[in-house]
This record gives C-alpha cells, sequence and structure tokens, in this order.
C-alpha cells in the first residue's frame, strides 16, 4: 500500500515536472534521405573499418537514451519529398510534395515554428550541407508554392531576420528581370554574407550568412568523402553556430545533412555514409555543449524519409555483408565523373573502349572490372557504352530508366555493383515510404520516443520551446 | 527550488516503482521477418483498402506506447537467421546462425528464459504459425547444435513440461532407426496432443499441443491468404492459450507469426502483408486480456530480423504508390504454385504457352500478362520458360539466381512484377540486417524504448519475471 501511494505521488510529481520541460537550447539534426538503412550501413561500416562486419560500432546519436520512429506521408503521396516532409516538422501540417509551408491548395501560408521561437526570444541558426535555399533549409523560414522558386525562398532567408545561416550557397543568385541579385537583398536587409575560411575564424555577430569558399554540385558543401582538409566541415559549421548563437534566451539550430539522400538517390552507399558519419560529428558538437548544459538543452536526430530503396542484404551475397569493399572507394559517384568519366568522354568520344578506364576504376572503387562476374561485366559494359552516347539495342525509356535513373550509366552501375557486392541493395532513385527512426538526449527528450507522424516533431518542439500557435497552446498529447 | 525538489522526489520514487514492475502475465509476439517495411506495408495496405495509400491505418500494435528498435547481428554476420535470433532473445546470448541455445562452438547449452519462468510458477505456452520444431519456437524451449535436428528438438519439447503448444505440426515425425515416432515420445512425456476443430473447442487442462486439423507448406498453417474459414487462425490459437494458461501464478506466451518470413523470402508482399494482420489480430486477443489485467500485463511485439530486403518505393513506380494491387491479389505464392501452374506443368509439359494460363494469372493477380509492359512481358516469357523446365540462354547459375532465389520462376517473377507496380520493391531472397523495430504496452513496456540489441530482449524480460539467471540477477541497465 505503501509502495502504491509512493508511485501514486511520484506520478503527480511527474506530471509537474512535464509542464517544466521547456528547453532553452534546441538541437534539430534532419538527415536528408536518412531512415534506419542508412544508419545502419555507417554502424556496419565504421565495425568493417574495426575489422568485423559482426560488431557494429553505434554512432553517437543511436547512442542517446530516447528512440522513437515517425511516419512520413504526405498530404498527396506514401512517400513524401523534402518540401512536405520540412513542412510537417517546422509548421506541423502536411502538404504536397515541392510545397513548403503553404496548405495544398497554396492558399494559406503557415508559419514555422523558428519565427515562434524568435519571438520568445531563442536566436535562430540554420545549417546545411546542400544550398541554403533548398527544401529542408527553406522549410525552416520560408513559405512558398514551389521549392524551386529559389530566388524568392531566398528573399524571405533575408527577411527573416534569423540569425545565422551556414553551410552550401545559393542556387538562384539572379532573379527575374528586374529583380535585385540576391546578394544585394541580403546586404540590404542587413545580413553579412562570408565564403572565406579566414573571415570564418573570426565570426562574430548575428544576421550572417557562412557559405563554403568552394562549392560542389549545385552549390552544396563537397561529399564528405571528396572533402579537402581546407573545406569547413559540417561539424565545424556546428561548432562556429553554437559560439554565434549562444546567449542567456537560448536557440534553436537546425542542421541537415542534405547530401546523404542526393549519394542516395544515386545509390552511392559510400558517399552516403560518408556524409551520416558527418553528421554525427555535427552532432559531437552539439554533445560537447549539452555536456556543459545537460539541464538546458535537448538534441534531436532524425531524417526527412529514406532515400533509394537502401537495404542492408543483396540476393547475390544473401547472408553475407563486405562493408570492406566501400571503404575502398576513394570519392563519391559525382567526383568520379567530374575528375575520370566526363574528361575520358571528352577526349575519347565514340572510339573510347572500357579497358581505357580499367586502371582508374581499379584505384577508384577498389576493383577492376575484369575481376566482376561475367554477368557483372556485361553490366558495365553496356553502361559505358550507353555513357559514351551509344543506344542500347531493344531498350525502351522505362528500362533505361529502370537501369540508370537518370545517372550517368557507368558511374550509377559501378556504385551498384559495388554495393550489391558488400551486401547491400537499391531498388529506387527516388525516396521510400518506410518510417523514420528519431533520437533525443536531454531536455524533454523523452517526448520522442514512441512511434508517431512527422508532424508531431513540430508538436513536440512547440512544447519544448513553449511556443504557442494558431491562437491555441500546442499540447503534448503523448 | 520547490519545483526541483518534488521532481527530485519523482525521480527517487520512479526508481522505487521500477523495482516493482513485476509483470505476471508476459506476451511476446515475434513477426518472423517482420522488420518495418513489413509492418509499414500492412498499414499502407489497411488504408489503400480504406481508399487511399496516403492515410495509413496503424496496426494495434504500433498504437502501443512504447516502441523501441533492436539490432539483430548474431556472432558470425552482421544478418542473422531465425536460430541465433531466437537464442539471442530467449537466453540473452548471440551464437551462429543454426544453431539453438548452445555457444558457437556447441559446447555450452543455454537455458531459454522459459525454464526459469517455469521454476518461479509461470505457464509457458508457445504458438507459431509455422512447425513447432522451427527454429523460433524452438528457441524457447530446445538447445541444440542445428535448427535442421528438428526430431531432437521435438523430444526436448517433449521433456520440457512446458503447458501448451499450439499452431503448426512436425516435421520430422520419425527419427533415426529404432528412436521412437515422436508422437509416441509425447505421449510418453503426458502431452495429449490434438488436431480437430471439434477437440479445440473443449481443450483444458496442460501439457497439451494443438495442430491444426489442416496444415499447409512444410507442416505449417495456412498463409492468412490463403485461409478457409474452419482453419484456426493465431488469434483463435492466441484466445484459446490464455484461456489455457490464464492462473493466479501468471504465464508467458510467445505467439510466432512465422510465415512472413517464408512469404518475403519469395517476395510475395501480399502473403507476408495478410500474415502481419493476422499476427495483429492475435495481438488484439493479448491486448483483449490486458485490457482486464492492465497492471500486471505486459505485451511486446517484436520481429527477429528483416526477410527480402523489402522496400516501400520502386524505381519504377518513383514517389507514387498503389496498394490496391496488392488487393487484388487472391491468394499466396505457394497456393498459386500448388492449385494453377504445378497442376498445368502436368498437364502442358514442354509444350505448354503462357497464353494458356492469361486468364488464370489474371483471376489470381489482378492483372493480365498482356497488360504489362514489353520489358515485364519478356521477364515473366522468361521466367514461364524455365519454369516449364527450359533452359536460358546466356544465363549463369548467378544471374538465374538473382532472377529467382530458387522459386519456382513464373511464380516469384509474377509477385515481384506485381509488387513493383504497387511500388514494392525487393533486394533478396534471403534475410537483411536493418534493425527491427519493438512495441511495447502494459507493465514494464518502457524498458523496451531506445536502440538497444535482441540480446537486451533477454534482459528485459528476465527483469519483468524476477528471473535470475546464470548465477547472478539480470539489471536492467537502461
Amino acid at each position: 500500500m505503501k509502495r502504491i501511494l509512493m508511485c501514486a505521488f511520484a506520478l503527480i510529481f511527474m506530471g509537474i515536472c512535464a509542464h517544466a520541460q521547456q528547453a532553452k537550447y534546441i538541437f534539430l539534426f534532419i538527415g536528408d534521405g536518412m531512415a534506419m538503412p542508412q544508419i545502419s550501413s555507417a554502424e556496419v561500416y565504421a565495425g568493417a573499418l574495426a575489422g568485423s562486419d559482426v560488431d557494429i560500432k553505434k554512432l553517437t546519436f543511436t547512442r542517446f537514451p530516447n528512440a522513437g520512429i515517425m511516419t512520413t506521408y504526405d498530404a498527396g503521396s506514401f512517400i513524401t519529398d523534402s518540401a512536405s516532409a520540412g513542412t510537417a516538422m517546422a509548421s506541423g501540417y502536411k502538404t504536397l510534395s515541392g510545397i513548403i509551408n503553404m496548405d495544398p491548395a497554396k492558399r494559406v501560408k503557415y508559419t514555422p515554428i523558428t519565427y515562434d521561437m524568435k519571438k520568445k526570444g531563442y536566436k535562430i541558426g540554420i545549417i546545411s550541407s546542400v544550398s541554403l535555399d533548398h527544401a529542408t533549409p527553406a522549410s525552416f523560414y520560408a513559405a512558398v508554392e514551389s521549392r524551386g522558386d529559389m530566388y524568392n525562398i531566398a528573399v524571405q532567408l533575408a527577411k527573416s531576420g534569423f540569425d545565422y545561416f551556414a553551410g552550401g550557397g545559393f542556387v538562384k543568385e539572379k532573379g527575374k528581370d528586374g529583380q535585385p541579385d540576391i546578394y544585394s537583398v541580403f546586404k540590404d536587409n542587413g545580413y553579412k554574407v562570408v565564403n572565406s575560411n579566414a573571415d570564418f575564424k573570426k565570426l562574430k555577430g548575428s544576421k550572417l550568412i557562412m557559405i563554403n569558399e568552394k562549392l560542389q554540385d549545385a552549390k552544396s558543401m563537397s561529399y564528405e568523402v571528396d572533402r579537402k582538409a581546407d573545406d569547413l566541415s559540417l561539424a565545424e559549421h556546428t561548432k562556429k553556430a553554437i559560439e554565434i548563437l549562444d546567449n542567456s534566451k537560448g536557440f534553436f539550430l537546425m542542421v541537415e545533412g542534405g547530401k546523404i539522400d542526393w549519394a542516395c538517390h544515386a545509390n552511392d552507399a559510400a558517399a552516403a555514409i560518408h556524409d551520416v558519419i558527418s553528421l554525427d560529428k555535427a552532432v559531437q558538437e552539439a554533445v560537447a555543449f549539452y555536456n556543459k548544459h545537460p539541464n538546458d538543452t535537448v538534441i534531436i536526430v532524425t531524417g526527412d524519409h529514406e532515400t533509394g530503396g537502401m537495404t542492408l542484404g543483396f540476393a547475390g551475397t544473401q547472408y553475407a555483408t563486405f562493408f570492406d569493399k566501400v571503404a575502398s572507394q576513394k570519392g563519391s559517384f559525382i567526383r568520379f565523373n567530374d575528375e575520370i568519366l566526363t574528361p575520358y568522354k571528352k577526349s575519347a568520344a565514340a572510339g573510347g573502349l572500357l579497358s581505357d578506364l580499367d586502371s582508374q576504376i581499379k584505384n577508384y572503387f577498389g576493383f577492376a572490372v575484369s575481376e566482376l562476374s561475367s554477368d557483372e561485366q556485361a553490366q558495365v559494359q553496356l553502361a559505358f557504352k550507353r555513357s559514351m552516347g551509344g543506344e542500347l539495342e531493344n531498350t525502351t525509356d522505362q528500362m533505361l530508366f529502370l537501369l540508370f535513373g537518370g545517372y550517368e550509366p557507368l558511374t550509377v552501375k559501378l556504385t551498384q555493383i559495388m554495393n550489391q557486392r558488400a551486401g547491400i541493395g537499391w531498388t529506387s532513385y527516388a525516396h521510400t515510404g518506410v518510417p523514420i527512426p528519431v533520437f533525443a538526449i536531454g531536455k524533454g527528450g523523452q517526448h520522442f520516443t514512441g512511434y508517431y507522424d512527422n508532424t508531431d516533431i513540430y508538436k513536440y518542439l512547440a512544447a519544448l520551446a513553449g511556443v504557442e500557435t494558431a491562437g491555441k497552446k500546442v499540447a503534448l498529447s503523448r
């Protein structure tokens, strides 16, 4: 009886504590395209580097005490895109793919939670490894009918008044006729744009946009596997953001690992895995901050959807995996294109032979085409022919898409075959609908346990920030 | 300050409460081969039946308040089998694939937790939709060097003294020379074997083995999609088991949905989805019991590994899914073989034409071969040729395996193509290594939150049952 009474008291007190669960420092890390297969692949990879595919090495964020699973379907499809997924998490509404923070009819604008946080005194920081006008970062500061309207997205960034943006650059630097250059819009709105490593070191103040000195494809930061020592990493950006945002009223920092998605679209496991690890290193910077402020900090790590239909097992390898093969890959699919295949195509034109590339393929991917099975060699030959501009006999457009997904045929075939030999399968060049894990530590982190929806991320963030929206207090229903 | 003190008290009281977290009634449901894709596919399917692929309809067990994620690698591979996975959950040790409750060197026997529970007074029940001597159920009562040693497994069942076994039958009914028929072993050890629906209705007592009157492949219960009205379902078995096991000292009931795995090995999404739903209906029986005894009952639902590399998205359908197509499939791959393809092969021999089967295929799978794309038709023609005994030109054994995985070529190609058109991909005919979700409700259910290992399932079960093993109390470390 005494114990029952004590337990009852505990439950009552827990209720009181729950109301005090507001967090002063809120970190939200989003791995774009990062679901359980992507996370787990990084853990097997880390284990393989240590000598065994059997003993996985956990990432930092998968050691967090709280884990949950969330559904990601949007208003139009079981399979979301980053715009509707970002909208769900940033403003709590489901919308159609392609739309950012507006309803499916494109009539109503939703206010991302960051604006309400800003009003409450939180400083706001947004980091992405892809361009800052891309769908996921944009979901945290903009509302537009189409994610493709990147100029208007950047204009809204300029008007956000948010404190710090960092990572990639801007895709649409110029607007339509008569619209000013986006950098002059930033300047007119009081933003300082920095893009040198020297200036990064002494960065101070607010209303800052820090763009990496060197960018890779589509104004993004380099894939981690391609990153040079003097390219700023996601971890360096996160560390700097914490310095800049840290203040007595608290801050919200969203960090996106945006190229996990791009690598998975291209079925390049090595590039994806290194970018998951890069995101994890950024998380470590947040954990270092959390360790100094454990009672005021919450760190949430999740993805927005799965990309590629990645599986950790393949028909040809059955019950075995060989992740050491992934470690042999020297760079991303895009760097192989840029540095090897594209120059070769220019020099060799239609007269090229796959064997010309054999030593470069071996050096880059860890295997020579001649070491592959006859079936695999035939696939690579076919892809080479297509990459060199050749038509493939008896092949429909649909078959071509299934084979190469619009990517450089030789490159995507090489990564697919290497992945298959490692025991990694892919079923798509698009997103898939499998629910996504969420990991959390710190103040209120327990809210992120259970199986819920991506719109609940918004609700829990609102509760953690003590934010009231749409005229009513958002209560944690769980 | 007052609030801080109250919170501190709450934490202390919570600690005291944790020690009182033993559960009198413990349910463990295992979907063999059931990971997040399998679970989610059943939820999209249920949504599609209600008219939309967008709004998923949650299963009963995914509404449980606690969700966690667990790793499944075994002592020899990142990708486990059901024997090593069952061992991990039942006795807390990692071993090699194929071994049940023994160490990798096959020298030490581990005691499944059920024996310790039995000593504490719990009644023990084990239900499986596959044969009762199969790896997963066996992990909860036997210790053998090889899962293939099914005769010896059944002998250990006879000697277990456990209260109730139900579902499928026994694969190895006869032992080696001189060994008695397994049914006489059951009888000699005091077990009553029942296999009629009439006797099922009046079943009472203990030491009972209830085998379905009609069995399908390998002494298993029928796939749910093939189940006739008078075939006992997993839910009916669960309800009966609760009646038989219910007593003042409590019980442990393990229920396996074993054919989710078999369906996924064969890349048959419809059969898998119906078996996930069948498992969920069995869970509903446990929930009905939980509702009567909410303070004494815990229900845990998980899988042992993923099978098939199932993805909810496919290159050809990109961002769309069409789960209504899955609903058109009339039966499992095995019933198509048994009732349509095998009889046709016998009658037509080498002279058969795929068009002979067109109306039957349309009736069974919901599409005619002539409605497929030219690429798909070519694949089906190739598979038909192979099913009819034809050799395929320019095809290596490895390619044949990748194409058909050892299954009836025509049937596996038809389910794969239908699945792809629904937006479901497969990468393997074996298991994969992606971590598995765990759902729990009731007394101590919160232990199953977080990201942990399948051996932790044993630890949490031990804590919930108050069982001490290997001379030391197993404490919940989380």
